[in-house]
This record gives structure tokens, C-alpha cells and sequence, in this order.
């Protein structure tokens, strides 16, 4: 069998997210779908990053399994051929039998985005947490620094997560503005669920003054869920890469 | 009666153009019926630019004339909340009577934007002219520098154009490139139908070969539109700024 990975760009908004759901259209059943048509047999997708309802993807990464033997330059071109346009596959790569886009990925980057301004923009509908008051941007770029390293994250995971550790390690987080636009990019070896979009929401909760950056190492400690900033909304959630 | 100008910004995707139409919606009658209902009687929002089905406005200019005495400030509040997330009004400010968003700007930039990746991006959907091959940046920029200045734009305009006088002067015309994107910015005293969509498929043509940066000062005094690159799509086009 050979394996292929698959490097994919969607604009979620559309989807009830990656995974194969019951109720509602996922990006998974679209790929599956795209790929059977293809291919000639149910074969399943795997993603690195089972992103949720709304949220995008610059960079996702996901391989299958398949006996056909289209060569893997061929295979973008014949799935987007398939596929609705807010879901492209932008390359594909043969791999070893062992690769597994998520079990195999050691690091990853996400983009939270917040479009900043008095009114919102058309441009940024359903691609960014709109924000009309003032942010104090030194403020989140002071309090990013307190969440670099590795520290327990159970207070910014949420409640009823499933996993034997709650410490991850963040290798690099940023806050920068461009024009109207706020970008927060993370990257760490794994993130627990809904954990960056909590991290997002503290840093904004750093920028509009509701908590200080010197209280986020007292809220990593406490482990207090309710301590930390408000999970922010999907649609500004991007995945941007996966590292192997 | 008050003369109120406003700033819009809209995605054109969903609408036939800026003007009112029999057939088909149009940003205009979206912004008069929100209009009528605030200020509680039918108004007439003149535009400065007639943005043509599916193209977009970063910042509209239009002014209307009414006796209602609601705050300048407080329009863009009101008015947005009558209209759909597609179009967002920015600002208003009062003027003097003689303002006319059209007859008295000065100077009119548009901005094209070309996608330039092998695969279409969900991102620039309907925002921008995808284009799969290879552009060669330099000879845009070497064609660009021909169109700068005093000429008759006749070979770029469309046929049957009803104007005076085809001499248009264009001030500044910019190409440069963002990672995959291509941005033509061009600013004039004023340009004549699907002009910009014309300058910009000949700037395209130039790079991708079709024509040379040198074909160009002979294709304006040929003023032939045949000689010329084709009107790239509406999607590319943004209307970007007003001068007065």
C-alpha cells in the first residue's frame, strides 16, 4: 500500500469541522469523498489536526492509504477537480508506510486572527474575532511571554478534556499588528482541546485590561479554568502548519 | 437640508454592481433602503464610483442629502445595523452643499489583485483573478511605466464608451508582489470604462508574455483595443480610494 500525505487549504466556515460527523458536512467526508471518486474505494483521510466547527486551515496536513497508482503530483489536481473551492489540496508527497500525519507531527503552528477596528469589514467576515474597542497590544505581547515554555495548561484547556497530561510545551508566540489586524501565532508540541483559543482569549483579556500579564502565571498555577480569558471564537482560529 | 458624505467598504460577490438595476441587487439600493429607514423617507446616496457586478470597494465615497438631524457620527452605527455584514459604511462627515462624491473627486486609485499560485486559494475566492502559472513581476513593472502620465486611452477602454475625450492621466501605477499575490495599484484623474480591467490585462499580458513592455506606447497611439491584454474579471477589482 503506498502512503501519501496530503498538504490541504480551507476556509471552514462552511463545515462542522475536520472530523466525520453525523449532523453536518466535514472537511474529512468532503476529502473522503473527493478521493473515492478518484480512486474507486472508501478510503479515509487522516488529519493532523482535527480542527472544529468554523475554524480554517493554511497548511493542514493529512495522508491515506490507497493501491492505485497515480503518481502523487497528480493527485491535487485530480481531488480539487472534485472538490468545493473553500477546500483545496495545494500538493502531495509519498511517504514511508510508518508516516502518520498525526501520531508523526511534533510541533504545530496556529494563527489566532482579531480584526480590530470600529466597524467590521466584509473582508474579514467569518475570518476573524472582530474587536471595536481599543487593544493595548504591548499588553498581550507582554503577557505571551509568561505562556512560552512548558507549563500545565489544564486552566486553559477545556473542562472535560480528554488526555493522560495537561503539560505542553510552547516553543514560540507571537502578537503582532498589522494595519486593523491582530495576529497571535503559537506554536508548541501539542495543544490540549480548545486550548488555543483560550490562550488567545487571555492574551486579548491582557489588551483590554480585564486581566494584568503579571496574572497569568498565577492562573497557569492555580489550574483554575475560570481564572483564565474566554475561549474566542472559532473563526479566527487558522491552523497554519504541521511539523514533522 | 444636510449634504453627509460616507465611507463604504464592501465585497462585491454578492451584488450587480454599485448601481441600482431592474435586475439584480445592488450596493446602492442596499444603502438607500437603510438609509430610508433611519431617516424615514426615500434618499438618493449618489456614489463616486460606478463599481461594476462583483467588484469590490475598500473605500467607497457617496453623499446623500437629508433634513433628518441625526449626528454625522452616528450614521455608520445606524446604517450598519440595517445592512448586510457585506457592506459596512466606515465613517460619515458633514459637508457643505456644493460636496458631490462624484463630480468633485480629483483623483480616483483602484487596486487589482492577481492570486498567483499553482492552486486557487479558498482565501481569495471571488477576491482576486487566480492564475496557475508562472508571471514574470519584472516585465509588469517595465510595462507599467508606459502607461504613467497623459494618454488616449482608447485602446483601453471598452467599445462603445460614451465619454468626451479618451486622454486620462494617471498619476502613479504600482505592481508589486506579497507571496502569492500580485498587486496592481493605479491612480488617475479618472478612467473610462473597464479601464482599469483593461491596464491591468495588459500589464498581465506583458507578464506572461503575450505582449512586450515595448508593444505598449504603440498599442495607446494605435488606439486600437483589439492590440490590448483582455478586461481581467471583476473579482480582481477593489475601488480603493476617493480624492477630492
Amino acid at each position: 500500500m503506498r502512503n501519501v500525505q496530503i498538504i490541504i487549504e480551507y476556509d471552514g466556515s462552511a463545515y462542522c469541522g475536520w472530523q466525520r460527523q453525523i449532523n453536518g458536512i466535514s472537511i474529512q467526508q468532503k476529502l473522503e469523498e473527493a478521493l473515492e471518486s478518484i480512486v474507486g474505494e472508501k478510503t479515509t483521510v487522516i488529519g493532523a489536526g482535527r480542527t472544529d466547527a468554523g475554524v480554517h486551515a493554511l497548511r493542514q496536513s493529512a495522508n491515506f492509504f490507497t493501491k492505485v497508482q497515480i503518481p502523487a503530483e497528480k493527485f491535487p489536481f485530480a481531488l480539487n477537480s472534485a472538490l468545493p473551492q473553500d477546500i483545496r489540496v495545494v500538493c502531495a508527497i509519498e511517504r514511508n508506510g510508518d508516516f502518520h500525519s498525526r501520531f508523526r507531527a511534533k510541533r504545530k503552528t496556529y494563527l489566532y486572527r482579531i480584526y480590530n477596528r470600529r466597524v467590521a469589514s466584509p473582508f474579514y467576515l467569518n475570518r476573524a474575532y472582530h474587536y471595536a474597542a481599543e487593544i493595548n497590544l504591548a499588553a498581550m505581547q507582554q503577557g505571551s511571554k509568561s505562556l512560552m515554555g512548558v507549563h500545565d495548561f489544564t486552566a486553559m484547556s477545556a473542562a472535560g478534556s480528554q488526555t493522560k497530561s495537561f503539560e505542553r510545551e510552547i516553543y514560540d508566540l507571537t502578537v503582532q499588528k498589522t494595519g486593523d489586524v491582530i495576529d497571535m501565532e503559537v506554536t508548541g508540541n501539542g495543544f490540549l482541546y480548545n486550548m488555543v483559543r483560550i490562550l488567545a482569549g487571555t492574551l486579548f483579556y491582557c489588551g483590554i485590561g480585564k486581566i494584568t500579564p503579571e496574572d497569568i502565571p498565577s492562573i497557569l498555577k492555580k489550574k483554575d479554568r475560570t481564572l483564565a480569558g474566554p475561549t474566542l471564537p472559532a473563526e479566527g482560529l487558522y491552523l497554519k502548519e504541521i511539523f514533522y
